[in-house]
């Protein structure tokens, strides 16, 4: 019987060869390679069978002359039998040598051919990249596993995170487990509850982060933790969004914002060096502050793939005879926009279109201008142009870096509102027009966000992080005077357009910690319920301290040059939570409601109650 | 301002220096040091602080004529006080030098001392290893886990975790993460559950083991996965359980008995070897039969850190005249037991409560016989003496190894019965006479178990593991004929008396597996709802494989010395699965309740419900 050859594998890692490993200089050994069948080729007498593991694939040969037994069993296999396979590793003769593989120089002339377990016609075929359903793909998500792509990208994820532990613990970070069964945190989303057997009416939380822990752990002394952290959020799911997700969850001591930045930078650009299969737009990483992103890019993900910079032009209208952007400027309002470059020559019906697609991201118009050169002056085709003098062309021109050919896109309206709508127009233009250069990935940092934003609905200032996010310590002396400028010690990192991550900076002092909750209207009651313990714990002598949770699925998933996080999970959940493979989430018996002091009150038992 | 200095360290990995770095080369530098007041003793005008981080203890000295701004601030800071000192690195006078300490031979000369954050007194003191009522320690474990113990137990089992992945993915392991959401699975314990919010009634399951997800990772072929698994138990709770503990989680293909136990017993061997203070006692590691083990120990996991080995020693009774035994023996009983040496001389009153401790165990009585020299002949001092003769002595004698000066205890009762009750008697004779050597390891596999055992509440046979575990090849046969005897490939790793963890081959092929439902008396509605997910997987080509899931945390324990799962969990439950420093579990809003479709019965409206 064949052994395992590699000489290079620790010993005894298997009694067998791997689908992977045959060479040319492996001619002449015998061997047994167990797998699947990838494909089967009945070529007259000969059958090829094509054997598939983990490792790669190798060619079989079943020759009647030569094993009448092995033969006989080739006959009848069929795509993914099991099988064991014992012969001779044989060169290929000339012209079948298959450079696209790693083993194409040899096969195997089977010996004996051994059927370990059959196997039923796969409802999709496992060789073929072709597109199935993808309801039926979760469903038999065991096969899908089994293709290509699912391999691909898991042993990529296998391979990104030993490197994240790697890189982190040649920093002195431990990694340290947080417990699943906690208590409900103020995060923000809601959260998945586990009820106790023991009490009757509590329940724990699962951890949507762990937050509060990983700040005891400062506390704690730990110094440098981390952790690849399995999180859950009962969140309305987007197309992007898992109930469960996993994040490269961090938190150091004695650091400030530049700390984590250079760590997580650090992080990334080695991560993407080695795994991606494009390079980086530009190291170090862009820095936008949270006030540029939103005005340059109408976003606080900005993807920088692409140019069709947002600016400010309302001091260009400052005199205009437009009635509509004059209005909006008397009101405090702004006149934003971009060029697109050589897009002048647009359609009728195109602009038509982007209006309307402005119009549906709440714009209350949007207004275009293509610019021409006639004889040496720049002039507009617009609907605007009645009311444009050759100098505010000219000047708005030059604002937006646009020239003869261009097509200029405007809006009026609110500060946030025109930032917001330009940003997604932003984003749609270079899209449609192919503007985004995909040869690259493209990082940014945005820092120095708003520390509050104010909650309409509630009429109260809320966190925009969460209530522990330090403020900078410039902005400390107009917390009381003016909230809406505090700026926060917080920072998202942002690839391609996607946030990766967020952090910050904790405050460790207690009246720092006080003031923020006095702003948010917090009451000692209210503060003491959700964050007393952490509050306790910071008086005992709490290290300064920040950090950050990239989400780990979310930078795989760009890794693996995919669009959905479906694609970078093995056992992932579809849109209602399901998951389909397993049946869950499925009903309770009885006795375990009983048990959990539980019982399950229906719609119609609700509206009965409501109605009563 | 002083930079870290460690050479050795990655590019900036912090901008200070750590407590535990300065060393008598480093005398001259100017350095800062982050951490906490460890200690503070004043010597007359010279003040000391121990500053301590992570990474150890450095001695800061205030001189009020280096400094008289470090020594006022000095002169304020108490234990626990986190700090920012900058001062020079001084040789310790002559006479002063702490060999036990590893920055023993400087001192830092301080001339600045910054307080970063004041503590209060802590409830106990971190600095000492004193005894603390450990509902305190665990309310305030962010305190605790500043204290050695702790910090070295959970440094140790990071040391531990990155030592398993390194050796696993050497071997070809891939991580990959399960789901936490899941479907409850029949593993025999209580899962705890998550309602849906989607799906009225419907719930998750937290994974007691991620059992069928890996074997579904097997079909996928993924060959050899691995993950450090997070599981939850809902289980009345033990001393040495924890409702969330974590798992080496592993499972292989194509794999026999032997090829796990290699795998296995050389992970356990290097990390031993490398991680325990003291040497195992046997390698390989000894292989018992679960029969053997019953028999010789009383015990599926025994401490073979000491002898007291029991024997069956019916035979030496075939004619007794002692009416007990002579019964036991008609009935189909067996009589056991062990000697203890150098015990004869045991006063009476021990034996009797010897006796009081055998009955608390289920034995109906204890025999003991306390052998004696008497002019060459072996005599034995007992309550049976009477009905013993000088032969039935003398071989008993020998079958235990015992002669003068030992003491016998033997027990007559049906086999399982007597093998249980010796089991006990000798783990606590073992104990008592301080028989067990502390100063080694002994681990040991416990291999070929029952497949089955009789539920007799159920008047079935149920899986002894778990219903995939495979049947011993040359058992197969007898399936039908004689359930009891069939053995499966099912082996557990014993570590000093501990069961460390346990796994098996499974069964790959449909028929045998259709075979032990049909045995286990399970119908196809019963199979389908269970495991019809698996068994459908297992249609599409499984591969022989199998696998075994070690615990980390009792690993981690035995390593460590500590008797008790939670001094090697950062964040651990208390008996009744509290969180007492978060204070889970904990009442949900009436909102939330009502969102998950939930209305909680209290317990006294049950009794009302089962009233009407």
């Amino acid at each position: 019987m064949g052994e395992s050859i590699l000489s290079t594998e620790p010993r005894a890692v298997r009694r067998y060869t791997t689908c992977g490993e045959l060479r040319r200089q492996h001619i002449g050994r015998t061997v047994t390679l167990k797998g699947w069948v990838h494909r089967r080729r009945d070529h007259g007498r000969l059958i090829f069978l094509d054997l598939r593991d983990r490792y790669g694939i190798t060619q079989v040969v079943a020759n009647p002359a030569h094993s009448s037994a092995a033969h006989e069993v080739a006959e009848h296999v069929r795509a993914e039998y099991v099988l064991a396979v014992t012969g001779q590793v044989v060169a290929r003769p000339e012209g079948t040598i298959n450079p696209a593989l790693s083993t194409g120089e040899i096969e195997v002339l089977a010996d004996q051919i051994e059927i370990l377990n059959p196997a039923k016609t796969p409802p999709f075929p496992i060789a073929e990249e072709t597109d199935v359903d993808e309801s039926l793909r979760l469903e038999y998500r065991y096969l899908d596993l089994r293709r290509a792509r699912l391999q691909r990208n898991l042993l990529l994820r296998h391979q990104v995170v030993r490197f994240i532990r790697h890189y982190l613990e040649e920093r002195d970070f431990v990694e340290i487990e947080t417990p699943m069964l906690i208590k409900s945190t103020p995060e923000g989303a809601r959260d998945y509850v586990v009820p106790s057997r023991i009490f009757p009416g509590h329940f724990y939380a699962l951890p949507q982060s762990p937050q509060q822990l990983k700040q005891l752990l400062m506390v704690a002394g730990f110094d440098r933790y981390y952790q690849i952290a399995r999180c859950m959020r009962d969140e309305d799911l987007r197309a992007d969004r898992q109930p469960e997700f996993t994040q490269i969850d961090l938190e150091m001591s004695f650091v400030d914002v530049e700390d984590v930045l250079e760590l997580i930078e650090g992080l990334y650009t080695e991560m993407f060096e080695r795994f991606a299969s494009k390079p980086l737009q530009a190291k170090p990483f862009p820095r936008l502050t949270y006030e540029e992103a939103m005005r340059r890019y109408g976003s606080d993900k900005p993807d920088l793939r692409f140019g069709l910079e947002i600016d400010d032009v309302s001091s260009v209208f400052q005199n205009t005879s437009f009635g509509v952007f004059r209005s909006v400027l008397a009101e405090g309002g702004v006149i934003r926009g971009f060029a697109v470059p050589g897009f002048a020559d647009a359609p009728r019906s195109q602009l038509d279109q982007l209006t309307e697609i402005a119009r549906s991201f709440g714009a209350k118009g949007l207004v275009w201008l293509a610019l021409q050169q006639d004889s040496g002056r720049l002039i507009a085709r617009s609907p605007i142009a009645k009311f444009l003098n050759e100098d505010e062309i000219a000047t708005l021109a030059q604002r937006l870096q646009a020239g003869p050919g261009d097509l200029v896109l405007l809006v009026a309206d609110a500060e946030d509102t025109a930032a917001t709508i330009l940003g997604r127009l932003r984003l749609h233009v270079g899209r449609e027009r192919k503007l985004i250069d995909e040869s690259v990935h493209a990082f940014c940092w945005v820092i120095d966000p708003p520390l509050f934003e104010w909650n309409e609905e509630e009429q109260r200032w809320e966190a925009m992080h969460h209530p522990f996010t330090s403020p900078r310590d410039e902005d400390l002396p107009i917390l009381d005077s003016d909230p809406s400028k505090v700026r926060a010690k917080a920072y998202d990192l942002v690839a391609d357009g996607f946030e990766l991550g967020t952090g910050s900076i904790r405050i460790h002092r207690r009246e720092v910690q006080n003031k923020i909750f006095s702003i948010m209207g917090y009451d000692d009651t209210e503060i003491e319920r959700r964050f007393g313990h952490l509050l306790r714990a910071f008086e005992y002598g709490a290290p300064p301290h920040g950090g950050m949770a990239p989400g780990l699925d979310r930078t795989i998933m760009i890794l693996a040059g995919e669009s959905s996080l479906r694609e970078v999970i093995a056992f992932p959940k579809n849109q209602r939570a399901q998951d389909l493979m397993l049946g869950a989430p499925s009903p309770l018996a009885e006795r375990q409601l009983r048990e959990l002091h539980l019982r399950v009150v229906y719609p119609e038992d609700q509206d009965t109650t409501s109605g009563a």
